[in-house]
């Protein structure tokens, strides 16, 4: 049974993605990698307008140079072991700094298909809702995983953010949905499960695309998603400047932006410390 | 007495400073604020070419929003509680990165001038080690608080970089000198106390000054400092893209660059966020 409290923080917590959305014309931004869990970094995403961040596990294994990992491919070897705690001193850090409008969802360890498996409590979640987080990020790849995450999560107040996939693809960030039928199918059965926000993962490859352009498979899939579900949707993986446009044509609600955000950053300082060296 | 395994351990850390002052023409950088603690932006600093970074503890309270602090100033007053296991994950996390080769120095919660006292054991200074640091970043603001530092720091293999600042100075990163002739007597008291580096705090006032020039001041200072001592010299305060050759010319060894680092990655994220968003 969810509790009134509950209910009423998930009211709120939904009302600042659909603003954002609002506020933005029909498609805002979930920025995540280092503007996810690094304070300073959030505080400067919330000032271009960010409205939607996400902290995740994978991206603390990089920052905090778990067994010294410095690729998202070698963190999947490594990020359930990253401790919980690190991941709510984060979100605790962003919350802080960036105040209370801010929609805050958050990838855990176990919230994700892990390589060892990593039992979740209803526990997990309440210190998560505690430290500020307004949801989590949910990359689980079967729906009865969802449905787990969906009842603890909801249990504490918890909105879920949750993704389609397909079952071939090298690292399962979703629930596999081979081709249209089986998005809206899939799409679907997330919804009734509860899944308060249904992504597409969308980084496959884009070789052969115009620049700015979009491969056809992801405006199918993402339009049968949209044309299937009633709650917020997303798209993850591969959404860069050039391609952004593309994407909002597409209707999606939210566009994730990761590793873009990483690159930036680290392209800035990458090139600053060249000219501080090489200034003669 | 300082065990001959510390003495190696130092012999192998001064090299690393010297061979990068050497290898960058006769200054080098100190690359720190988000590069010195977060493995991923430190992994970019080195990429760049940085082969000297420094972690530190207000950085680090901006990185967790510790209390919701969000500048500089205002992590003057709650940098003391950051825990030292903290410091140690950043400094652990950087070297598990970035390799051996890179000199990594430490500012942990004791090592500065701080609001509230900080009780400083030999064992914070092994863990420090333990974790991979090769020095102690210290900003103290009187010789005997230097002098316990370097006793310390030296007792279990870090060498210390050390500051010369103004007991007029708004925040005390340093000794006290007013004057030039003070500069060259605390210089010499610094290295007779045993500092393996020593630096002077040039973040005063640049009002009026052209750019790509620093005040007057700064230069006799900085003359007066490299004249006086024969360890490696460092400037840290106010140090930028365009005043950074101006500093060179001065024959200083190392330049500290930390705010300037930090705006440049925010700046990249904030307007890379404004460009997602507003991307019609």
């Amino acid at each position: 049974m969810i509790k009134q409290d509950m209910k009423n923080k998930m009211v709120i917590a939904r009302q600042k993605v659909e603003k954002a959305i609002e506020k933005d014309n029909g498609t805002t931004l979930m920025s995540t990698g280092m503007t996810g869990d690094d304070a300073r970094l959030a505080k400067a995403a919330v000032a271009g307008g960010a409205k939607i961040l996400e902290a995740n596990h994978p991206a603390v294994t990089l920052a905090r140079g778990l067994e010294g990992v410095s690729t998202m491919g070698d963190a999947e070897y490594v990020r359930h072991e990253l401790p919980l705690k690190s991941m709510l001193e984060c979100v605790r850090g962003v919350r802080a700094v960036v105040g209370p409008d801010i929609y805050l969802t958050v990838g855990f360890p176990g919230s994700f298909t892990e390589r060892e498996p990593i039992p979740l409590t209803s526990e997990d979640f309440r210190q998560l809702a505690l430290a500020g987080a307004d949801g989590v990020h949910c990359h689980k790849s079967s729906l009865a995983d969802l449905k787990d995450v969906v009842i603890l999560a909801h249990e504490n107040g918890l909105l879920v953010d949750s993704y389609i996939g397909k079952k071939s693809d090298l690292h399962q960030f979703g629930i596999g949905a081979e081709d249209i039928t089986e998005v809206k199918k899939v799409a679907l059965a997330m919804q009734e499960i509860g899944a308060d926000f249904i992504g597409m993962m969308t980084g496959m490859s884009y070789e052969g695309v115009a620049a700015g352009e979009i491969p056809q498979e992801i405006k199918d899939r993402l339009q049968a998603l949209i044309e299937t579900v009633s709650v917020p949707t997303f798209a993850e993986g591969g959404i860069n400047e050039v391609n952004v446009k593309a994407f909002k044509n597409t209707g999606v609600n939210v566009v994730t932006v990761g590793t873009a955000m990483d690159d930036y950053a680290e392209g800035a300082i990458k090139s600053a410390v060249a000219k501080f060296i090489n200034h003669q």
